[in-house]
This record gives C-alpha cells, structure tokens and sequence, in this order.
C-alpha cells in the first residue's frame, strides 16, 4: 500500500486545471469600436454556464478532499478507481461548453440535448464513486483505523443519490422543460456541496477529530 | 478538521494555472513576411494587460499563502471560503483580456467599459477574503496557537481598504477619465503586494517566527 | 541526493495538465438551431482518440508512481531523465489530435500515417524509462532499502516490451490495416496498466509492504 | 521565515503549466484528404521550437530545484523574486510561438527579429536569478545551514553567463546570422542544464549530501 501523497496530489492538480480552464471558454467577442458594454453582456449565458461548472468542480473536489480522508493508503486497484472519478471531472467542461452554445446560439430542443447531455455526465459521474465504496467494503484493511463503517455508509449513501437524482433532472429536462431540468442540476450541485462530510455532516458543525487532509 | 495540506496544493495549482493562462493572450499576430516585428509590436497592449494581471495574481498568491498560515488546519466553511477566493482569481484572465482588447481595438468608451469591469472584478473579490476573516472572528478554535488577534485585525483591514479602494477606481476610471483608473488599479495592486503580510509589516522588515509555509 | 518531493510534484502537475487538455479537443461544433445533437455525434471520433489518450496518460501515470517507489531520492541525472519522460507525456496530446483529424476528416491513408504517428511516439516513450532502469543498475545507491533487484528487473522489462510492441503495433497499422493498429494501441495500453507494478503483480493482489507513495 | 513548501509547489505547478502550453502550439493542420502526412511534415519548425522550449523549461526547473535547495525558509522579499524568477518562465512559449512563426513563415529579417526576442527573454530571466542571489548575500540567516559560501558563489557565477552570453547570442544573431543566433541559443540552453547544480558539479558526478528536493 503507497501513501496517498502523490494521488491527492495529481488529483488536486486536475481539479485545479478543471476548474480554471473553464473560464477558456469566456471569450472576448469580437466587437465594433464602443460596443464593447454590449458585446459582453451577450456572454451572459456562458458566464452562467461557468459559474454552475466552477461550483460543480468545487463541490466535486470537496468530496473527494473528504473521501480520502477515509483511507490509510493507497493501491493500484483504488488508483484506477481514481482514474475514473478523474475522468468524470475531466469531461465536465465539454457538456459546459455545449450547455453554454445551448443558451446562446440554440433553440429550446438544443437545451433540451445539453441539459440532457450534462445530466447523463453527471449521473455517469456518480459509477466511480460507486466502485470506492464498494472497494472499501470489500479492502476494510485500506480504511484509516479512525474510520467507522457508519462513515463509510453516510458518503456512500451520496453517489446512489446521484445517480439516480441527475438520471431524473436529465429526465425532466428531456419531458417537461429544459428549464426546469437545468434548475433540478443547479439544485443537485448545491445538495452535493452541503454534504461533501455526509449527508448527516451539516456545513455549520464545524470539522470533526483532526487528520491530515 | 483536516490539515490545510490539500487546500494548499489545490490553490497553487490554481493560482498557478491562472497566472500562465494569461500568457495565451499573448497571440503571434498574422504577418505579412518581413513585417514580423512591426505586427509583435502591436500586441503592446495585450502585453501591458499581461504584466498587470501576472503581478495581480501574484500578489494574490502572496495574500493567500500569508493568511492560511493564520489557521491550523480547515473545516468545510473554510474549504467553501477558500472556493470563493478561488473563484475571484479564475475569473481574472476574462477582465484581463477585455482590458486587452479595448486597449487594442476599442475606443474611450470601450476602455471605461473595461477598466470598470477590472474595478469591479477586484472589489467583488474583497468579498470571500472577508468571510475568510469574519469566519475565523466566530471559529477562534481554527487559528494557528501562535497567532495573535493583532495579526488577523492586521490582515482583516486590507480587503476593506480592497473593496472600497477598487471601487473608487472603477468609478475614477467611468466619471473622469479610463487612464486613471487604470492608474489606480495598478497602485492599488502594488499597495497589496507591498502589505501582504499585513498593513506594518513591511516588504523590507523580513519574515516573522517561522512556521510552515 | 535530493528527495524526490518536487520531482514528483512536478511530474505528478505536468500529468494532470496533459490528461486534461486532451479534453481541449472536444470542440462544440457549430451547429443550426435545432440541429446540436446531431452535431455533437460528429464529435464521436474525436471522443474516441480523448477516451484512449486519456487513459494512456492515466496508465503513464501509474507507472511512474510505481517507478518512483523504487528509488529512495534523486539525483541530476534521475532529474534529466524524468525530464525525458515528462517529453514523452506531454506529446501525446498532438498524435491524439492527428488521430482525431483523421478519423474525422482523413482517408485510409490518413488513418495509417495517424495510428504509425501514435504508434511510434509510443514506441519512442519507452526510451527514457530503459534509461532509467539502466540509470538505476549502475547507481544501485539510488535505489531504496527495501528494493530487491527481483522488484527492479520486473518492472524494467515493460518499457522493453512497450518498444518491441508498440513498433509492431505501428508495423501492423502500416501493412495490413490501420483499425487493426488502432486495436493493438488500445490492447497495448491496457495491458500496461493491469501490469503497472510489474508483469507479476496483478492488480487484483492487493498492494505490497507500505511506503510514501 | 515561512517553510519552502508552498513556493515549491506553486512554482513546480507553474513550471510544469508551461512545459506542457508549448505543444499546445502544435496544432493539427487542415489537410485535404489522402494528404495528412505532407500536411504534418510542415509542422517541423513549430516542432523543433517546442523541442527546444520543452528542454529550456526543463533546465530552468532544475536550476530552480538546485537554487531553492540552497534556503531553509522563504520570506516576503524570496517570494517577491521568485514571482520575478517566474514571471521569466511563463513567458517563454511567447517567444516560441514568435520562432516557430518565423521558421515557418517568415523571411530573414523575420527569423532575426524572432532570435534575438528569444535572446533578450532569455537574458533578462537572468535578472531575478541576480537578485535572488543578492538577497542571500545580504540575508545570509535564510541560507540553510549546510550551504557554505563556495556553494553560494559557484551558483551565482551562473546568471551573469547567461545575461552576457544570451546578449551575445542575440548580437551574433542580429548582426551575422539568424541561425547562428539560433544554434548560440541551444548551447547555452545545453551549458545551463549541465551545470544546473553549479558550474563545477557535473552531470555525471552524482548527487550531494542529501536533503529535502
């Protein structure tokens, strides 16, 4: 078993990346001399699209700071599981930017297709989550020796949440209205950041007994 | 609470993406063959908005790294505070490259524009680094053993001074006139670096009692 | 000797970089009201080359982590040669590109020179990790306390077979048929992340005796 | 006096951002079908400029790994040059992209415009590298107790080469010829990667008493 030094590390490294290169996607329309004011204002959608993914990614590295306080230590089998929840991370801003493209340039099936297409990442997101658990229950030898299984049970009960919450946005979004389905994301991603310690963890309880984070 | 290591890392990363990103403003303009120099000479401006921005970020850095050596370690509230701070330094490169581009191709209403825009962007994030210090007021528990109320008092004044100063700018920069405003947000960004670890301590007083960066 | 702290934190961002750019690629294409769905299909190809790149550098990443466990510090030379494998790292994302273009836009031949492209520069990444193993036999002082050479010669026997296979793969794509290239480079990557611990320790055995990962 | 840490991992993030935007420079070419390989052969101007950035880069982390190795602590002042030190460092792929531009389109007053703009950045990154050595003549208390003076001196002397010496290079290029000029800038990139741990400290000789990378 390795130390997790070198996994947090990469990983913060990617979520840092993530969440920075979405501001990419913020450009400087082209503009004819003192119409800049309203140039900008045209990107307000992106921005908006920004905004939601900068906070996704937030809550994302949030739960992942909280995840890997639970192990001792890490193995290539929790390595490739890692490699996984990277990977949704990664994706995030292409479903961004096409959400962004969405509100900008389409019609209401375009947001339809893009709030459907970001729901579909976001629940597919939820499967690696899902293999740590179970990971953890079948390796309890990984698990850090201040570690109970009702901790364990208390973030495991988020991904499953996940994906079956993000499956029905996408849903809604799909039948009823993209509106509502994008409402139903931005919802998701603030319930997913208030529990990052579990879902019984409030934000306001302050930290439990000290760890190396 | 956990150890502010991954904290930490994740802003530097951040930080450091940020502070490099601004560089891919820096475009090789199209040339006509023999005019190579002539054209790298019109990006001046796009280069001016560069150092700015790099200095900014950098004084930024500087900030960040002084005051998360006030705590002891981080909790969710201050994982979510932190995301606010790192959310005001993602945004710069956007400000940064309209600045460019009205220095580039706009006119003197374009220019206000901007140099508001960059105003505003610098006041909004006093906002996080305010909760940061309004969190620790109500979490002394949270604060290094050998850090005095002085020292958070100290560090609390500069984003009041932030926010009302890089307001004052912005409307320097629309009521009188874009290049003094651009001249305010530079003196003001200088004054940060120079009192980074505080309004007293000063540049040339060297380090304090020695902790962990 | 230095220790190998800011080597690998180097390494493990310059990773994390090149793993996410590769999403840069995944362009939204310009699209008809009512018609993004259908253009996000094109993408699929583009998709593919993101998919496999991604975990290839993810699989590097790996082995790296697993090679760096050997050595107990480093020295100028380790530094080089790390370097020459960090060159190897940060290429991939242009054969990916050009193997996107041509599944995109490219004929039969196209699609040869691509995966010939991607088959070489993978071929040429074993180069620098031989320099490594062969770095290690001669300065065995650099090798860490509880590093038996049966540890060493394991591992140093996949960049050899990366070489040979990869050259084949190219060899394959070249004469007979480029998906079928395409197919050994996919076949190829997997198999050196299920053995990325050496040829012997399967990723389903557990980790080995615990050190600073 | 604050621990190296997080100037380390700040600088390492930077660095490794850098390293890896140069092959970002590397785009696909448009091609007509069947036509891919032709279309690529004419990236190998922006190929061979990658290639020289990507070892320069490299040789400035490993005098930046040397040179940090030298202090025990880093104050407000260390950190304001380094920001210089870096500020030297993520310009760079400008330069690059400006060389690539001219071997690829340019004529020969071009080339010389690019070589000596590749010349001067590099000689004015030697500045901060001065400076950084004159705060520690000046603040000796910040040097870690195992660096003797010799050690000091024979990394200063290192600078000054390379402000006179890049000077040179652009001279020769300028007045004589662009690929003289160009050929003096690979060499001297070659000269500071071997001495990176002074000038006196080969390549081959192994490392030095250890201590934290």
């Amino acid at each position: 078993m390795a130390d997790t030094g070198r996994l947090a590390a990469f990983s913060d490294a990617v979520f840092a990346i993530v969440i920075t290169l979405l501001v990419l996607e913020l450009r400087v329309p082209d503009f004819h001399e003192g119409e800049l004011a309203g140039s900008i204002l045209e990107e307000t959608p992106a921005f908006f699209a920004f905004v939601v993914s900068f906070v996704y990614i937030g809550v994302l590295w949030l739960n992942h700071h909280a995840v890997l306080r639970l192990v001792r230590g890490t193995t290539l089998g929790l390595n490739w599981i890692n490699l996984g929840i990277l990977f949704g991370v990664v994706v995030i801003p292409f479903p961004t930017a096409v959400l962004a493209s969405a509100l900008d340039d389409g019609n209401a099936d375009d947001l339809r297709v893009a709030v459907v297409m970001y729901s579909v990442a976001a629940a597919l997101m939820s499967a690696p989550w899902l293999l740590f658990f179970a990971y953890l229950r079948r390796h309890p030898t990984v698990l850090g020796s201040h570690v109970g299984r009702d901790e364990v049970r208390r973030q495991e009960a988020r991904p499953i949440t996940g994906l079956v919450l993000y499956g029905l946005t996408g849903l809604l979004g799909w039948i009823v209205n993209p509106m509502l389905g994008l409402a139903g994301i931005v919802v998701m991603i603030i319930y997913h950041g208030l529990t990052s310690e579990g879902v019984r963890a409030g934000l306001f309880r302050g930290g439990r007994g000290g760890r190396r984070g």
